[in-house]
């Protein structure tokens, strides 16, 4: 069993943790599928400090899986981005209980400015991080050594993904760490990435 | 006052509205900042037949912000997939409330399978599609006009994404044509959506 745990909080932005929720969830259907042949399944949640509803950034409203005591032995451990990491900074609890878990994790992953909760649980202090463009000054003044124009970065076992939707790239790449590329081209195609913002050719 | 809805249902596709969500929520929070000037505030909620938690395909648990019943007024609906669109379809009271919203509506949306609802609701007949790679050929034995390898398609004020990301390409399409294109660039900016799916150049 392979057991991904992705953090929740009041604030969260939105698509920083359902676009990897749904690369991994997309990726363990499939498993439960056997389209990745002898690969044990996978078990994806939502790990919040109480039971109730959560209220994202944008106002979405979502149930987590389980708590934070609740939660069993993690694989990954994603920490998503949002106003509220501002206030989580400060979050002593949610600091220790990352400080305790991510040392028995195979990645330790954040999306946008989750990496400010890392970094305030001196688990990626002097490792290499992305964030949200706009976080980089802020993150780098609070001492973190933040890379740029990154889509995600890999220092050692910790995965930092750039602003909000970046974190889907990330979610992909480790799904070919956690089973195989070709796997994750497989995940890849089923949700249609194959990305076409608009109004790329139009002079704005 | 633009009002956006979002339909969601049982094994509704998490990313199949969230995307859309993440970057009508984004415009709205940018709006609000004055960001767009002159530009009216918009509302975006996700509507469901009651006002109880959803269980999404993947199982996330998301509660609505209103029902079916209680919307405003909309100027855009947009119908996710997911295989729940398989029971809605025979959902007659979701296809009366999408066959009275939609002919009010500046534009009519879907994301992947969700154009077999507004397929069954009789609102695309006749009018050209798009929908999941998986779904072109059901949907098309039902006597729909499906469009193959876009990531949207108009057809009128009728507006039809591929699967699950591609409501993230569509939505910014609409934002584009709600406001300006600039705007839109600008929301992009704000999720950094400059994709870039990994394993590209593994000959897998």
């Amino acid at each position: 069993m392979t057991t991904i745990g992705i953090v929740i909080f009041d604030d969260v932005e939105e698509l920083d943790f359902v676009g990897p929720w749904e690369v991994f969830g997309a990726a363990r259907a499939m498993i439960e599928k056997a389209e990745a042949p002898g690969v044990a399944p996978w078990r994806v949640h939502l790990l919040a400090e109480t039971g109730g509803p959560i209220r994202c950034a944008k106002g979405m409203r979502v149930l987590p899986d389980a708590t934070l005591a609740e939660s069993s032995a993690l694989d990954v451990v994603l920490v998503p981005g949002g106003m509220g990491t501002r206030r989580e900074a400060n979050n002593q609890g949610l600091l220790a209980w990352l400080r305790e878990v991510a040392p028995r994790c195979t990645f330790v992953t954040s999306v946008c400015t989750g990496a400010l909760l890392l970094h305030e649980a001196g688990i990626s202090r002097g490792r290499r991080v992305a964030t949200h463009f706009n976080f980089v000054e802020p993150l780098r003044a609070r001492g973190a050594n933040v890379a740029e124009n990154v889509r995600y970065v890999q220092d050692g076992n910790l995965i930092s993904a750039a602003g909000v939707s970046a974190g889907i790239d990330m979610s992909l790449w480790l799904v070919g760490q956690l089973v195989d590329p070709r796997f994750a081209r497989k995940v890849q195609r089923w949700i249609e990435y194959d990305p076409k913002p608009p109004y790329a050719d139009v002079a704005i």
